[in-house]
């Protein structure tokens, strides 16, 4: 199984099961989660701290660092799918109203390799 | 469409979509994509910021702040999920190796009611 | 030597030489520095990630945790001295101004015992 | 008055009369300003978020991106001082402990002009 064909309720079910067999609920306060995730990405960005923009991007071709990369951004999603649990937001549609909304925000014309307003001199 | 009948396949085409638009490739290096990832979970931990833990539970049933929290969840999920489209990880495979291994460390039995061995009087 | 008799600009001096000696200028680039800081911090919250509001008080009186929750202080401080010295920032004018700033912001008889302005049934 | 006549304990003071005169301390428990410190580390780290290396350098010539950077510095540092005075950590002490232990794990030798030791073909 792959994320072509695994939905993102699969992926809450199975964050579900784990924190209820442990009775975790108890310490998955909306406010812990949040710390949690905030922890979890901070671990996940240790791995680009000194590195240049190039050798960000040279990782894709390092199976070991991208395995461990990869763990670190799955234990951020893994708070993230326990967060929406916690409060009951279903994720897709939230997603995809963010993303219709920033089409707005950021109109794929003006913006086309540009990332802000100010960014006039890259 | 909800989480049951999304993959998450279609929300990484989704954003993938939205940034080729824009030729924003150029910025999403896997450094700039941590980093942003931190920016945005911080704004979402600035909700919970001075509440206490049954305050932070409360927002269950305070749609307008609910529905900002969903949107500051929804941008950390934006740009995780860029991530996996710039480092070509499939996330579910990775999240299940992962919620697999830590069943491994966090034997359920031991673990019930405790989030770590030093939680002995907590 | 104490906080009662040590000046800001000393510190900066020790973080300075440190650097110095190391040739380590070249990976100071405010962007990491920032990165840096947001690294470190992350590890000194997560000495808090599951305590309750007064488990993180009774840190006082706990000197082994104390002691590492103190190192993780330090971690991030040394870190913004260092952003300090790239940048050419003078800290204590700057930490004046903001306190100023935030005494007209937040005048003291509004907000004696609340943290913000929808703060009314805390 | 600038960094080299500022103690830590003046300004340490200086917070501690602000967060008095408001009432504060009750929300300043170690884990909501360790929590506010990763959020104002944040909003520092945003400026730097699409910028690259150079680009972050250059804002030493650009004063009012590095008077707002300043600003964001001096927010993390003011929460800083508020979890020493919440802990009573003396914070002289703590930095040149720290720096004294980093002494030892990163001789200036071996790691003049490299940042870890995997780092021989950056």
């Amino acid at each position: 199984m792959s994320d072509s064909d695994t939905t993102i309720a699969q992926l809450r079910q199975l964050i579900h099961d784990f924190v209820e067999r442990r009775d975790w609920h108890q310490f998955h306060t909306p406010k812990n989660l949040a710390m949690s995730m905030a922890i979890e990405t901070a671990e996940l960005m240790e791995h680009f701290q000194w590195l240049s923009a190039d050798q960000s991007r040279a990782l894709v071709g390092q199976p070991e660092r991208l395995q461990a990369v990869g763990e670190e951004l799955a234990d951020v999603l893994c708070y993230a799918l326990a967060m929406a649990n916690e409060l009951g937001i279903d994720l897709s549609t939230t997603i995809r109203q963010k993303v219709q909304k920033n089409e707005l925000k950021y109109p794929a014309e003006e913006y086309r390799g540009r990332y802000g307003p100010e960014d006039l001199d890259p």
